[in-house]
C-alpha cells in the first residue's frame, strides 16, 4: 500500500465520520427520535430533555454530558459491567497515553535520524523512494546492531511497566466497585439463592423436590427457606406463548378495528386474517373472536401442563433460597457432597439470565461437551488461517480484476481504485470477523453454562484466541505464508525472523485498519442510523399498539460478546506496533478515547443491561489484556534480535515478570470475583426481605401463578408427589 | 557391570536378608526386646502376647498376623495415614503383578527367539560372549524395523490402562477410608476450628484478641465459640522447657539416691553436679536441692511471662473454635474478606502438628518464601546432576585404584572386587540420597505451612523431582554425559537417542539397586537393629526413671517423607524398564510385596503416628504415580522409534490419555481430600462435645493452666487490653 491510498484512507474515513456526527446531532435534537437515541433514559421514566436543555441543546452537548456524568451515574443507568467496560477502555488509553509520552519523543527521533531503509535500498536508487513516513520513522529504519536499539528496548520495558501499573490500579478499582455494588442494602433474589445441580436420583417413593427439600433441611437447618426444582417446561412454554401471541395479535386487532371507525364509517371493519400457513390460505375468521377462543381453549390446557410440568417433569436441578444473605453466600462456597457427582453448589445466577435448558446438565455431560467445544475451537483458531489467508490473497485489487474482468471498466477509474485500494482487504477482514460470534455464542452455551453472563464470557474469551492468531498473526503472516510454509518445516527457527521481518511491512496495513474501525464503526455506532430506520419503518407500517411501538425501540445491551475482544484486537495490534512503528499510538490513543466516549454516550442514555454480573467481565479482560501484553514482549525479542542485537536477550526477564505480575493479580483479587466473601454477604440490608418474592422470582414466566400468595400452591405442587414415583 | 558381579551382589543381599530375618525372629521373642518390636502395642496399653501366642511363637507368625489384620486394625494401630500408606504399596504390587502377568509371558519369548545383540556383534565374536541373560532377555535383542515390537506397544498400552484401572479403584478406596474417618461420631478438636491468618491491624484501642472475637461474632452471631490469638511464646516456652528439665533432673537424682541406697549404706550419696559448663566447671551442688530452688525461682517468672505473653504478645494469627463441626467446616471453606490479605481462613490442623512460629507469618512473607524455595529446588534439582555424575564416574572401581593407590592390595583380591564392583555404586547412590531429606524437610517449613503433615507431603514432593530427575535419569545419562553435552547442545534430538541407547545398558545397574534396597533396607528395618542396640546402652547406661526408659524406646512414625519419594524412585525405575527389561518386574513385585509385608507389621506393632492427616497423602502419591507413568510413556515412545519402527507413532496418544485420566481423578476426587464435605461434618456426634475441652487443646504446653476451669482465665487474659495499644 502506498502512502497515497493511506492518505485517501484517512481522509474519507474521517469525513464519513465527521458526516455520521453531524447527521447524529441533527437527528438525536428531534423529539420523534427519542425512542432511538434516549431509549435508557426513556424506560427509567425520565424526560431525555429534562434539565439538561444547555447541553443537548448545543452540537456537542453530548460530549460535555458523557465527561460530566460521574462513574454513579454510569452505574445508575448500566449496571457495574457498563462501568467496568468504559474503566477497560481508560485503562487502555492510559497505557498508551503515559507510553506515548515517552515513546513518541524518544523513538520518532532516533529512527528519523537512521537511515537503514535507504542504505539497503541504496543498489537500486529507485526503491528508495517507495518508503514512506512510516516506515521512515519506524524501527526498520534502525541500522542492524547499532546502540539506538536500546532506546527501543527501553521502551519495551517502559510500556510494559506503565501497563502493570495502571493494570493494577484498575484492578483494585473495580474490586472496590464491585464490592460497593455487593453490598448495597437492596433486596436481590440472586444473593439469598444458590443453583444445585447434579441432584441424585431420590429412591422411587421419593419426588426429586421432597429429596433436594430434606437434603438441604438437613445440612442448614436453620437457614433453609425453600427449594424449587427445575422443570422441563418446553410443552408449557410452547402454550404460553401461543396464548400471548393470541393476546397481541388482539390487541393489535383492536387498535386496527379503532382506526377504521373513521367518521364516514362509525362501525368500523372488524379485522380478519386466514388460519392456514402464514395466513394466506385457510378459512377467512374474525380475528379478535377465533383469538379469543383460542386462548379460552388453551388456557384449561395450560393449566393441566403446569399441574403436570411441576409434579411430573422435575429435572435433577434445583434453585434453593435461603433465608440470609451469608447463609447463601456461605453454602455456595461449601462442599456438599462426599461423592464430586452429586449436589454441585453454585452462586445462583440472576433470575433473568438463567438458561433454564442447561441446569439439568450432569456434570458428566457438561465436562465432555465442555472437552469437544474446547478441541473443536482449537483446530478452528488453527486452521481458519487457510481460510483467511486465501482472502487476502484474493482481495488483493489486481487479483480481483484478473479473476473477475468484468470489473475493469470500474477498477481502472483512478479514484475508484485509489479508495478500493484503500479499504478492500480490511473490509474483507471486518466482514469475516462479523459471522464469527453468534457461533461461538451458540457453542459457547452447549457447554452447559447456567447463566447468560458466563456464556458471554465464555464466547468472548475463545473469540479473542481467534481474533488473535488469525487476524494479527494470520495477516501479518499470511503474504509469505504459502511460500514460506516449506522454509518453516525445515528449519522452526524460520519463524521468528519472518515474523520479524514481515511484522514492520504490515504497518500500515493495520494503522488503515484501526483507523477504519473507529471513524466508520464509530460513527455507525453513534448515529444509530440503522435502529433509526427500522424503527421509523415498523412504527409506521406495523405497529398499531403502544406495547408494538415500545418492542420496535427497545435497545439490547452493549454486546460485550463482541465488543470486547474486538477492542482487545486493537489492544494487541496497538501494544505489538508501538515501539515498531510508534506512529501507531497516536490512532490508538484516538480509538480508545472516542470509543470511550461513545461507549459511555450511549450507556447513558441508549443500551440497557440484559444481566448484571457486578464486574466479573474485568478479569477476564485483565488476563487478556497481559495476554497481548506478552505475545508483544515475545515479539519484540524476535524483532529485535533480528537486528542483530546481542542484548536483545536483555528482553527475555519480562516474559517471566509478565507471568508473575498475572499470577499476584490473580491470587490477590480474583477471589472475591468468584465468591462473594461473607463480609460483604452481611451487610444489613434496608428492609426485610420478603421470601415469597424472592422465591417467585426464579419462577419461569409460563409457570407463574397470577398473586404471590399461590405461590405456595405452587411449591406444593412439586413435592405432591411424596406417594408416587418420580418421573423417570 | 558382567553377570557374575550382578549374581554375587544378589546372593549376598540375600544372605543378608536372611541373617537380619532370622535375627528378628529370635530377638523379638525375648521379653526384654518388646519395647523395640512391639512399641506401639505397649503404648496402646496391650500385651504384646496377650492372644497371640501361637503366631508369635513360630518364626513366621509375624507374616501369619500381618496378613490376618483387618484394614480396620491398621487404622486403629497406626491411623488413616498408616493405612493409606499400605494401600499405596499393595496399589503398586498390584500394577506390577496384573502387568507381569502379560508381559513376562508374552515379551521374554519374544526377547529371547530375537538375535539382534549377537548380529550387531557379529563382526568381532568375542564380544558376542560378554552379553548377560538380562540383556538377552530384553527389548535390545530385537531387530530394528521387526514386527515383534507391535507386542512391546502393546504391553506399554496393557501396563498403562492397568495403572489407571488400579489407581482409580485405589483413590475410590482411599476416599472413602478417608470419609469414614471424617465421619467417625468421636470429637477431634481441629473439626471445630479453624485458622485464621493475615489478621489485620487493629485500631488502637483493641487487642488482636478483641479485633478477631468482634469479627466472627459479627460473621457467625450464632455459630461462633471463642478465639485464641496466637502469641509469640518463644520466651515462655524457654523458661517452661528449663523448669522440665530441672524436674527430670530432680526425678532422675532421686531414682540415683534411691539406688545408692544400699545395705551397706542406707543413708545413701545424695547426688552432685556442677553448675558450669557441661557440668564440669563450677560450683559442686547437691542436684535435688539446687533444682528445685531453680524452679522455685523460675516458677514465678513464667507466670508472669505467661500472662505477659497473652496480653502484650499477640500475633496476627488466631485459632477460631466454633459450636459445631458443620460450622466450622463451612467457615473454612467461605471466602471471608474481600481483599485477599486480610483474615485467610483455612481449616486448622490437629492442634499436635502445628507449627506455631510459623501462623503469623503474613501472606505476602508465605509467597516470597514459597518463590524463592521453588526457585532455589529448581536450580538443585537440576544442578546436582554435575555432583551425582562425578560421584558415578569416581566409584568405578578402577577409577577408584587408579586414584588410591594404596587400595590395590585389597581390590585386587578376587573376592573383594567382586563384592566391591558390585555394590560400591549403589552404596555411594544411597549413602548420598540419605543426606537431602533433612534439608527439604527445614526449606518446606521455612516456607511457612502450618502443619507438621503438609510439610511432609510438600518435602517428599520435592524430593520425588529430586530422585527421578536426578538419580534415575542422571544415573542413566551421565556415563555418557560430559562426553554427550556438546552433542546435546548441536542437535536437541540427541537427547532421545541418548535416553533410548543409555537406558536399557543400565538395565543390570537398576535391578542390582532394587534388590540391594529391598533385601538390605527392609532386613535392617524389620531387625530394627540399630533402635535395639540403642534402647540397650540407654538403658543400661542412662535410664534411671520410668520416663527416661519410655523415653529411649519411644518410636517415631512411618516417616512418610522420605519413604514414600524412595519408594516412587522404585515405581518409577520398574515402570520405566517394566517392557526395556520385563525380568526387573519380579524385582518390583517382590520389592513391594516385602515392603507392604514389613510395613503392615511395623505399623501394627512398632510406629506411632505423630499426627493424623485422614489420607491427605494419597492424591500426592496418585500424582506422583501419574508422573512415573508419563515418564515411562514419554521414554518408551523414544526407545521404540530408536527401533526405527515407524508405528512408534501409536504411543504417543497415551501422553494426553495419562493427563485427561489426572484430571478427572482430580475433578472427581480431589474436593474431597481439600475441604471437608458438608455432608460428613453433619454427622451425629455421640456425646455433646466439651467445648471448653476443645479450646484447651490449643493452648500451647507452656501456656496451659494447670485446670480446664482456669481456661477462662486464660481467654480472658487475651482480650483484658482492650484499653492499651496492641503490642507492636
Amino acid at each position: 500500500m502506498d502512502i497515497a491510498s493511506f492518505v485517501t484512507s484517512l481522509l474519507t474515513s474521517f469525513l464519513i465520520f465527521v458526516v455520521l456526527v453531524l447527521v447524529f446531532t441533527w437527528l438525536s435534537r428531534r423529539p420523534g427520535n427519542a425512542p432511538v437515541y434516549y431509549p435508557n433514559v426513556l424506560l427509567r421514566g425520565l424526560d431525555p430533555w429534562e434539565g439538561r436543555g444547555r447541553g443537548t441543546r448545543s452540537p456537542v452537548g453530548w460530549i460535555q454530558q458523557a465527561f460530566r456524568a460521574s462513574e454513579a451515574d454510569v452505574v445508575h443507568a448500566g449496571g457495574v459491567d457498563a462501568a467496568v467496560y468504559l474503566v477497560f477502555l481508560s485503562s487502555v488509553l492510559a497505557i498508551l497515553v503515559f507510553s506515548g509520552i515517552l515513546l513518541l519523543p524518544v523513538l520518532l527521533p532516533v529512527a528519523a535520524t537512521s537511515h537503514a531503509l535507504e542504505a539497503s535500498a541504496g543498489s537500486n536508487a529507485s526503491a528508495a523512494h517507495n518508503f514512506t513516513v512510516i516506515e521512515r520513522l519506524a524501527l526498520g529504519n534502525v541500522e542492524e546492531k547499532s546502540f539506538k536499539l536500546w532506546a527501543f528496548i527501553g521502551s519495551v520495558y517502559w510500556l510494559s511497566f506503565v501497563t502493570y501499573f495502571v493494570l493494577w490500579k484498575s484492578y483494585k478499582h473495580v474490586s472496590n466497585l464491585r464490592a460497593a455494588a455487593r453490598s448495597t442494602s437492596d433486596v436481590k433474589p440472586e444473593e439469598f439463592t444458590v443453583l444445585v445441580r447434579d441432584v441424585p436420583i431420590p429412591p422411587p417413593d421419593q419426588s426429586i423436590k421432597d429429596s433436594v427439600d430434606s437434603y438441604f433441611r438437613a445440612l442448614h437447618p436453620d437457614t433453609f427457606y425453600k427449594a424449587m426444582v427445575v422443570t422441563d417446561i418446553k410443552k408449557a412454554d410452547k402454550i404460553f406463548q401461543e396464548i400471548e401471541g393470541h393476546k397481541q395479535k388482539i390487541a393489535h386487532a383492536e387498535a386496527v378495528y379503532a382506526e377504521s371507525k373513521t367518521a364516514n364509517k362509525p362501525e368500523g371493519t372488524k379485522p380478519t386474517h386466514k388460519t392456514g400457513f402464514l395466513g394466506l390460505i385457510g378459512k377467512k375468521v374474525d380475528t379478535i373472536e377465533y383469538c379469543n377462543e383460542k386462548i379460552k381453549e388453551l388456557l384449561p390446557k395450560l393449566e393441566e401442563e403446569q399441574k403436570n410440568t411441576l409434579s411430573e417433569k422435575q429435572q435433577r436441578a434445583a434453585i434453593v433460597v435461603f433465608n440470609s444473605r451469608a447463609a447463601a453466600a456461605s453454602a455456595s462456597q461449601t462442599l456438599h457432597a462426599q461423592m464430586f457427582d452429586k449436589w454441585t453448589v453454585t452462586e445462583a445466577p440472576e433470575p433473568r439470565e438463567i438458561i433454564w435448558s442447561n441446569l439439568p446438565m450432569k456434570i458428566y455431560d457438561r465436562n465432555t461437551r465442555r472437552s469437544v467445544i474446547y478441541f473443536i475451537v482449537f483446530l478452528t483458531v488453527f486452521f481458519y488461517l487457510i481460510p483467511i489467508s486465501a482472502i487476502s490473497a484474493v482481495t488483493t485489487l489486481e487479483k480481483l480484476r484478473q479473476k473477475l474482468p468484468f470489473l475493469k471498466v470500474v477498477v481502472d477509474q483512478p479514484i475508484v481504485k485509489t479508495v478500493l485500494q484503500a479499504y478492500l482487504p480490511q473490509l474483507a477482514l471486518i466482514v469475516f470477523l462479523a459471522l464469527l460470534p453468534a457461533l461461538l455464542l451458540f457453542v459457547s452455551k452447549s457447554e452447559g453454562i447456567p447463566a447468560q453472563s458466563h456464556v458471554v464470557r465464555a464466547a468472548s474469551g475463545k473469540y479473542f484466541y481467534f481474533v488473535v492468531f488469525n487476524v494479527f498473526l494470520g495477516i501479518t503472516i499470511s503474504s509469505t505464508l504459502f511460500s514460506a510454509l516449506k522454509t518453516i518445516i525445515d528449519n522452526p527457527k524460520g519463524i521468528i525472523d519472518m515474523l520479524g521481518s514481515s511484522l514492520p511491512g504490515s504497518a500500515t496495513f493495520f494503522l488503515t485498519f484501526v483507523a477504519l474501525k473507529f471513524f466508520v464503526g464509530y460513527g455507525l455506532e453513534l448515529s444509530r442510523l440503522v435502529p433509526l430506520i427500522i424503527f421509523h419503518l415498523k412504527k409506521k407500517y406495523l405497529c398499531k399498539t403502544e406495547d408494538e411501538v415500545r418492542a420496535a425501540w427497545t435497545p439490547g445491551d452493549l454486546g460485550y460478546n463482541t465488543r470486547v475482544p474486538s477492542d482487545m484486537l486493537i489492544v494487541t495490534i496497538v501494544l505489538c506496533y508501538s515501539v515498531i512503528a510508534p506512529l501507531i499510538i497516536p490512532f490508538g490513543v484516538a480509538y480508545f478515547a472516542l470509543g470511550w466516549l461513545i461507549a459511555k454516550n450511549q450507556v447513558l442514555r441508549v443500551y440497557v443491561p440484559s444481566y448484571e454480573s457486578n464486574g466479573r467481565m474485568w478479569p477476564h479482560m485483565h488476563t487478556r489484556i497481559i495476554a497481548a501484553l506478552m505475545i508483544y514482549q515475545a515479539t519484540m525479542i524476535g524483532v529485535i534480535s533480528l537486528k542483530k542485537f546481542v542484548y536483545s536477550s536483555v528482553l527475555i526477564p519480562l516474559i517471566p515478570i509478565s507471568l508473575i505480575f498475572a499470577y499476584t493479580c490473580h491470587t490477590r483479587f480474583y477471589p472475591a470475583f468468584a465468591k462473594t466473601p461473607l463480609e460483604v454477604a452481611r451487610q444489613e440490608l434496608k428492609e426485610t426481605p420478603n421470601m415469597g418474592a424472592i422465591y417467585a422470582a426464579y419462577i419461569p414466566p409460563c409457570l407463574k401463578p397470577e398473586k404471590l400468595e399461590d405461590v405456595e400452591v405452587f411449591e406444593d405442587a412439586q413435592s405432591r408427589t411424596t406417594s408416587r414415583a418420580p418421573s423417570f
